[in-house]
């Protein structure tokens, strides 16, 4: 289904992105639960995560493993969480959230509002420690 | 380090079995947020998910996506989301939590109290729908 990602995969609508390759995609959520509260997404646009071919889900998450580990160094957070739950953009995504305490990863928190000069700053951090 | 996850490993404690394998478990979350939340480990006792190898940490998604599918098709969910926090039992698990509703999955939620009878019927469904 074409939604918001498709359109961010395709450069028509821009993203402070972390890392790319041909079938994957990760950029920084617009509406971050913490800074560097990352997406992770398959390019091709499939809704549910689950649908995914098993080859290109365990390919997904091997792809988050490395963006966790840059967002980990650049933040100095304890753990990178991971939250999939796919009933807001219909097109599968891995929230990466960096946390320290589990009320981090609360999804009914109130989203944060940064400004873009710190948005490409936390992004700069991140794809440096990549 | 040693838990009570490697306890249910080896036996020593009992838990609510979905599928297993060498390498990973599956078993109910004895405090679900909501019934047929499950939990999905690999056997060897590593903290942080992301510290797995990469065709570890793939293949443990890949075997999560299995009991996913007979997770939606027991209770009849609407997706069945994903959560990795990590800051409470110190061995890498997923959270595999029937959704209907973006709330189901705040982690923030009352914990259910399930009679074990309750918890050995959705048990048998899930395995039943595996």
């Amino acid at each position: 289904m074409e939604t918001i990602f498709s359109k961010i995969v395709r450069g028509e609508v821009s993203a402070y992105k972390i890392l790319e390759d041909k079938r994957f995609l990760a950029f920084l959520d617009v509406y971050p639960l913490v800074p560097g509260h990352t997406l992770v997404i398959p390019k091709e646009p499939v809704d549910y995560i689950f649908d995914l071919e098993p080859s290109l889900l365990a390919d997904l998450h091997v792809f988050s493993q490395k963006v966790a580990a840059a967002i980990k160094t650049a933040t100095g957070c304890k753990r990178v969480g991971v939250a999939v739950i796919g009933l807001e953009v219909p097109h599968a995504h891995i929230h990466l959230v960096p946390i320290n305490q589990m009320a981090d990863m609360n999804f009914s928190n109130p989203k944060l509002q940064l400004e873009p000069s710190v948005m490409e700053e936390i992004a700069t951090k991140i794809r440096q420690a990549l």
